[in-house]
């Protein structure tokens, strides 16, 4: 399945996949599919009878659908994009399902990969935001491998290079008049950021996309280092077992692990969490708390540092209370994830 | 000693340890030390004698110091900025050298950090680059802690309020009209692409110096395991004793360790290196190419990619030549560091 919007970058996708596929040099079936967000009434119409008719005319057999992406953003507190992006996924993967496919093509190219990194720079993200967005992914959110979501265009293709394409084809592509409204942050760094910094460096697009790679492969070096540390400060079942004959000295409730959510995670020992590096450490308990929570959402650094307050004895408390009822206690040496009651 | 320029930062820098030294609340003999770089003739006389009159006015000691940094420039091939920062340190340690002072205090500020962050960005740096000015190093470059540079400033002052600080204590600090040239890349930075990304987020610098912070964190806990690595792909002495009763089908000249510069290096075996991440054999093969040549000048990722090559297989290669006549070479499943001749 290809997410075909019509605009260059989709176009030029399924352009080069059509020249590839008469070449014979590709082979696989392919699914333009395209959604009508609803946000512009008459536009998305022909958008979609555009999109519709560029696949017939090169024998493709296309999908598309509907959405009322402003309505889903009122009823959940999504921004329009946020909206928009969600609507357009579960629609992708409806397709997918559908006609039993197991690859979705997404036409990203360097310049969304550098907006990317630009906007998530500007929250002061750590190296996970800033790798920016994945070249392969398991479509499966749960990581499974049965669904992949693939973007082939973007580790090499500049935006202004599929409209290129798009015009010696002697396509028309389509242009979204929402991808032209500053008042989106990723429009005015298109449009205002990426600009400027052009005139210092006329390959700053490259450059971030090289950064993003770069920090996405030392963010997965930290990540399996991290699980290396969350695993050794694990306390074991048999640990478990022999501490529950020990008496505390904070009373009874003494459980070795918190039932959070659908999730049970172990206590974990801060004598090894402390003797950790602090960017193995942080991931660690990040990763953590994503078990025993199910997400991260709402988790910030701000919290993570609470955390480590606890047993670095800079402060005297000894629970930190975290976002979704969930709160960390420090006890005899060892952290447990406490489901907040009330 | 304290790195005394005239602006608002480091003069404010020197009132607050003023105001901290009469009120009992530091114990600490401060030289201010301030360095003409005799870029701007008239200018530059003026703010060397108004550094001197504050300092003598605080009552502090102060030393004086001229370079030609423009000369300096032109027969080292810096640029301008670089031989300025070259004649500055060099002048501030001749200072700490004559005076017997182990710290060195310097005033960058947050802004200062965000500046620098941006413009390692705008070139594709990595996580090291993108960690941006230490708050706390060791001065002299081969790591000896008996000397050390602080930044007190850097991990929470604005520009501004250095500024705003100086006006309160009712001193007039210098501004250099280098610091509005927009024909520097710095001073771009800070007069337009700052202000552009605060409109997205009046809070960015604070977000620049914190992904600043967490980058280092990062590339800090990669360096360790970097270095295991490193220690563990290393053929060890009696590994290389060995190795030498093997009949190498690459004939004689089968040295364990090639002498390059004034520092040997061991081979290093290939099938430990393919195991590891590549986050962390890249690293650990920059760190063996930097203590093999004695420095990391010139060498660039597509050097590393092309060592990497080397054992991947992908291409037929044996050798790898790298800047400053050293070589790579593959041989029997190790990795060589050799000295090019001629």
């Amino acid at each position: 399945v290809l997410g075909l919007s019509g605009g260059a970058d989709s176009t030029a996708l399924l352009l080069a996949l059509d020249e590839l596929l008469q070449a014979g040099r590709l082979d696989l079936k392919i699914i333009p599919a395209h959604l009508d967000h609803g946000l512009r009434v008459e536009a998305g119409a022909e958008d979609a009878s555009w999109a519709l008719a560029l696949a017939s005319e090169l024998g493709f057999e296309a999908a598309a659908g509907c959405a009322q992406v402003k309505e889903r953003a009122a009823q959940t507190g999504d921004n329009l994009e946020q909206a928009a992006r969600r609507a357009r996924y579960e629609f992708l993967s409806g397709v997918m399902a559908e006609r039993g496919a197991r690859l979705l093509l997404v036409a990203h190219t360097l310049d969304d990969q550098a907006e990317t990194v630009l906007l998530r720079l500007m929250r002061g993200s750590g190296a996970e935001g800033l790798s920016g967005i994945e070249p392969l992914r398991a479509l499966d959110q749960k990581g499974g491998k049965d669904t992949l979501l693939a973007r082939p265009l973007l580790g090499w293709a500049r935006r202004a290079e599929t409209e290129e394409y798009c015009r010696e084809r002697g396509v028309e592509f389509r242009v979204d008049q929402m991808n032209l409204d500053e008042s989106f942050a990723r429009v005015r760094v298109r449009r205002q950021l990426l600009p400027l910094m052009a005139s210092f460096n006329g390959r700053v697009v490259e450059a971030l996309a090289r950064t993003a790679r770069l920090l996405g492969e030392d963010a997965s070096a930290l990540a399996l280092e991290a699980g290396k540390l969350l695993e050794a400060a694990s306390v074991s079942d048999e640990d478990g077992m022999s501490d529950k004959s020990r008496v505390g000295e904070d009373g009874p409730d003494d459980e070795k692990s918190a039932g959070v959510g659908t999730s049970f995670v172990p206590e974990l020992r801060v004598d090894v969490l402390k003797r950790a590096h602090v960017a193995l450490r942080r991931r660690a308990l990040r990763l953590w708390l994503e078990r025993g929570r199910g997400d991260l959402r709402r988790l910030e650094l701000a919290h993570l540092l609470a955390v480590e307050r606890l047993f670095e004895g800079e402060r005297g408390g000894r629970l930190v209370e975290l976002p979704g009822g969930l709160a960390v206690r420090l006890n005899r040496g060892r952290l447990r994830l406490e489901l907040k009651r009330g």
